[in-house]
């Protein structure tokens, strides 16, 4: 097939529409529940209504459109991703599935084939994937996986509010939440297109890649406790230094996960009291564990955990560990896989070298891990940029966007044949 | 000589009375221009008064307090220390000082012996010694030493708020700072009683010891700069991870900082963006550098910067310095040395060894520092419990404050001794 890029331009003119909905003035933040948040939505809406979707704002905050297939109330194949962003991010994380699944689908419509289809489609722009706000990932897919957990209303932001009162300042009710949820009997399948994140595309000169598996993350928050003293009168020998340790820490982590072909990550530390004259009594920090398999991932870990107690106790500290989050992994369903790979391969580009399109497990986790709850998932990789994400260096190029829709359609008309063969 | 504890027992209940004056519910934390600073000074000035004492705010917030000599308006002894804490402080560090010295000066008075001296008394309670608002140390005894610099106006603390609007807040004029200063001719001396603040006193079974020197401190702000990326689909080779390499930094200073006999102390640490999900593309930690000597100190610092360079080059991260603070050693006066060590003598009982008082160089830094500049100083320090400090837990003995009372009582008549022969 020929692949022309006004879809992919108008695509990415949205992404830089989006844009502009950011708490801060000169980078582009975007979390769950925020005036921002609001805003995306209305405008994704806006997108989803001029492509023909009947729009509407679920109990959890994600904002979703529906055309129905060839009989009304038949269940969908969902198409989406989501509208958050991490602190300073890029601007393609999440919001170009969500725009490249609303391209697909006004294409559909436009020519009376998703009249045909023998599922309806509906488009997803979930509200919280990064977990930027509180802490925890994934709560609009989670909702909808019907997956979530009471315990989190007293999740605080760092200013304190409460993810209860979030909601209530949103305009949402907390106690409909449970109505975000959908059955399984209600969904066909669950389709995500995304930015790979990573440069292994990159490196095999591809536009295109399918998804075999989402590796299972493991969240920590690692608390580090010594001794806050005065920096000029204590020796070093009595010294119990939190930050030192923490910092031999934060090097044996990467030099474990290095050795074990697994994925770990500090993200955050933080030393209190935090004075220039006073030796750190605490430290606290991040750990964020991945691995291609549960198996591979938490044999790191235990090797994480061991080194850190022998560290404490090596300098008279001690070490509180709490698990903030869990995932397994998420296998892609065969059949979808393979409907993503022959969305790929009739673009005519699974690499420039014409080999076979190119299966990568996902090191970094999406919607479609919470959305496994509930549905079979598939999922397409688009090329970006030396692999950079969750940066505003974040880069795709059109061709390669262009090529993502063509595939994403492609793999949409292969569901519906799969399913109308079953 | 007997010592009777009467004095040092309301010594330890005024510090206690000073611990109501705090910006944190349940810690103690008193910072330069804040209301809980007016408040102590307003305390400070009560008991300067019920001891006979002229008191007086100067222009950059000290606390004052003087009585005439045998003639009024001699040059004055001061004796002081601060009234400033760093955050979650011990009741201690500056305040005991204070109130010793108003002890002293209150005996001084009440038995005549204040109005034969050759010389006025001056009481200080200084207002910024530990810099803990504007990361800038000594400000009130800077102000004093004539050595205030313009550059400081525009130092911000954590809330945005400038030195300049917070002096106005506090009611005093900015333009007027330089009156603060005093000059050499109107001072005889200035003599500092403080918690030791390290262990030796304790090790070596005496409660007091005398001051050689206050080491000269240096102090920096280190930013790395890395990439923040994606934390999953960021491979280990293509990472450039601020915090694994500020980590490595921080262990690194550590190594050669005891290699060499020098204290270095990394107090702070932030991490942007600081997200669980995200490589931290900057690192940016504060340290503070201490020898005995200058050149113990600067040569340590060399083989740091030396050090952090290459640690920077080999994960592609760039580090820059910027140096905040500087402060030349600052040797304890001769004769003010001789003149603490035979109040020490006088208590009989320079350790339980009995042998000769025991000299100690500060490996913290004091407001004599800055008296430095105009004035010959000198110091006597007291034995703290486990040589805690800057945390809640300071402690001191009150037989070891009874003595010191006494010991700093004696060193004033030996000054006067020494002047009146000069």
């Amino acid at each position: 097939m020929s692949t022309t890029t006004a879809a992919a331009t108008r695509a990415l003119e949205r992404c830089a529409e989006l844009d502009r909905f950011s708490s801060l003035p000169h980078a582009l933040e975007r979390v769950y529940l925020s005036p921002e948040h609001a805003a995306a939505n209305a405008l994704a809406a806006t997108w989803m209504q001029q492509a023909g979707l009947r729009t509407w704002v679920d109990a959890a905050g994600n904002q979703w459109g529906r055309v129905e297939g060839r009989l009304p109330g038949l269940p969908a194949l969902v198409l989406g991703s989501h509208l958050d962003t991490v602190p300073d991010a890029g601007s393609y994380d999440g919001m170009l599935g969500v725009v490249m699944a609303i391209e697909v689908v006004e294409r559909l419509i436009a020519d009376g084939r998703a009249a045909d289809l023998p599922f309806a489609i509906e488009v997803v722009g979930f509200s919280d994937e990064e977990g930027t706000r509180f802490g925890k990932a994934l709560l609009g897919s989670q909702a909808v996986a019907g997956t979530w957990d009471d315990d989190w209303w007293t999740l605080r932001d760092k200013h304190g509010t409460t993810l209860l009162d979030a909601f209530t300042e949103f305009g949402l009710d907390p106690r409909r939440v449970g109505e975000a949820a959908r059955r399984p009997d209600e969904l066909t399948a669950y389709l995500e297109a995304h930015i790979e994140q990573g440069p292994y595309l990159e490196a095999a000169d591809a536009s295109l890649g399918f998804v075999t598996t989402i590796a299972g993350a493991r969240r920590f928050s690692i608390t580090v406790h010594g001794e806050a003293r005065h920096a000029g009168g204590t020796p070093f020998e009595r010294r119990r230094d939190a930050l030192v340790g923490a910092s031999e820490m934060v090097s044996a982590i990467e030099r474990l996960a290095i050795d074990d072909g697994t994925i770990a990550t500090v993200g955050r530390l933080e030393v209190s009291p935090g004075a220039v004259n006073v030796i750190p009594g605490r430290a606290v920090f991040s750990l964020d564990l991945r691995g291609e398999t549960d198996e591979a991932r938490d044999g790191t870990w235990l090797r994480i955990e061991t080194t850190m107690r022998e560290l404490a106790r090596a300098r008279g500290l001690r070490v509180d560990v709490f698990e903030s989050h869990t995932a397994p992994a998420a296998p892609c369903a065969p059949w979808l896989q393979q409907a993503v790979i022959e969305g790929i391969r009739a673009t005519g580009t699974a690499s420039m070298g014409g080999s076979e399109p190119i299966g990568l497990w996902s090191r970094a986790g999406h919607d479609a891990m919470a959305m496994a709850a509930v549905s079979d998932i598939g999922m397409l990789f688009v090329r970006c940029f030396d692999g950079i994400s969750h940066h505003p260096g974040e880069d795709v190029r059109e061709i390669d966007v262009a090529r993502g829709i063509d595939a994403f359609e492609q793999a949409v008309l292969k569901v519906a044949r799969v399913s109308d063969a079953r």
